[in-house]
């Protein structure tokens, strides 16, 4: 990873998490503020919330209006996260290497933890400091509802938890499928956000965010694999233990890392008309399938 | 109950569960629509719904814009009681006599259709089919997030968890606050979202849904003394059993029901202002204290 991508990485996180730190409730606010503090300033890569940022960027859109993006989509996207911990769904004590919140907090704190994070996560992008443009609020706001129930990111989990108990592993047509939704909905409506806020067309934007989506996913299964549960605060192995499908066992290791990579490239041909401004979403898309965690 | 206000509760009912039935997925769509269905036309009393739909006939507003404000908040509404019914958090098995969502299709279905419900409340809100007035949607869908979130009826449920968990009884303070938040907040809402829909003052009916509010959450505990539970169509005496102090259980039986009733003429009280037209108004306040399920 270049170092100035590195940096770059670094700081849009700190100023993501600044900017969740204020739209959180404060600690002693009530009892929900400890948990969903915790569920979602833990630490995490905040890649949607670098989409939203670096997307809006390129329009030369003012951060305070995509920070307050990114952290909707983080808060979206650790509720979801809470959820699928739960013992009823992937039942996982540990992420990022911490105890999950249903582990500190109990089964159903978690559920409204991730409930009251869904809830936060429209609430920021109704607010008039996201955009004074009206429409473009109600834009953000239908295509993430869209993204994340059950024509998006909710179908995906329960086409995966389909796929667990039906006994018959899933096609390469059925797990793209999946993933497009389960995690691809989320990332492309992050990508796309810095062209939704500058009211311009979207349509390279979806298509670099689908490629990448993709690509993330792949890695994912790679790391399932390959990778260190250490580095990964997580448990690995988790989908071959299952005996769960994935691009890893459908393709081989060596086609699954071939596809990834051309998957990147793909998605950043995409922005060529963008020329320099993106090659921060270009790096970014190369650190997703280089990552190792 | 009177015959014309027994046939406008229908009459409201039936029109609120053929948008329900337009908005949520068809049967066949994928996995979720099925239970999301279930979730919703599941027979309920659409109280919600009819405060949403004759909050905006004050107004003169056409039905088509708030029946789709009803449906959003039945499906919230729908949404609280399928997390509510987890075994992690209340553990009901019947819900209007039927067994609940997690006892047809599993926990991890169960959260998934609650988490999917919420985003298809907002889904319809941010369509402009809701209201054609830009600002309208974005403060239904605003006010919305937070009388469902943090602020509001999921901090009544945490507020309700820790009470049973703290060992001493709430005081009526306490209850009142806690109710205020769990059922209040999205009875307001509704309430309230003829005069968003009309831009006019929410004042009055402010204070009118205050009151029915905690008149509602009144009777419920007295239906829990008081009630058949086939008649209910779920477990009863559950407050009582778990020790929790409830109104009746501070106040007694009769000041309990003098309580309610006071309630009532105060929310009646407050539509002073809208004449004859708020008949059905004052009508559905006085049946929330004479329901007996």
């Amino acid at each position: 990873m270049h170092a100035s991508f590195k940096s770059l990485l670094t700081d849009n996180a700190r100023l993501i998490e600044a900017t969740l730190d204020h739209v959180l409730p404060p600690t002693d606010h009530n009892q929900l503020a400890k948990p969903m503090r915790y569920a979602v300033l833990n630490g995490g890569k905040r890649l949607r919330g670098f989409l939203a940022l670096e997307s809006a960027r390129l329009f030369g859109i003012h951060d305070p209006q995509s920070l307050r993006i990114a952290a909707a989509i983080e808060c979206l996207h650790a509720y979801s996260l809470v959820h699928d911990d739960l013992p009823c769904m992937d039942d996982d004590d540990l992420r990022r290497g911490q105890p999950t919140v249903h582990v500190k907090w109990g089964d159903a704190t978690a559920v409204l933890v991730g409930d009251a994070l869904q809830a936060l996560a429209f609430e920021i992008l109704a607010d008039a400091q996201t955009s004074t443009d009206a429409h473009v609020r109600l834009e953000l706001l239908s295509t993430l509802a869209v993204a994340a129930g059950a024509k998006g990111m909710v179908l995906g989990q329960v086409q995966d938890i389909a796929a667990e108990t039906a006994g018959v592993p899933l096609s390469l047509g059925q797990i793209t499928e999946l993933q497009a939704n389960k995690t691809g909905a989320l990332i492309a409506w992050s990508a796309v956000s810095g062209a939704v806020l500058a009211r311009s067309d979207t349509n390279a934007l979806l298509g670099y965010a689908r490629a990448l989506g993709l690509a993330f996913q792949i890695q994912d299964d790679i790391l399932d694999v390959e990778g260190n549960a250490a580095t990964a605060g997580k448990r690995l192995n988790k989908d071959a233990a299952a005996g769960k499908a994935t691009f890893v066992s459908l393709l081989g290791l060596d086609a699954a890392k071939k596809q990834a990579n051309s998957l990147v490239e793909q998605a950043c041909d995409m922005l060529s008309a963008y020329g320099d401004a993106a090659a921060p979403m270009r790096q970014v898309a190369r650190y997703v399938v280089d990552r190792d965690k």
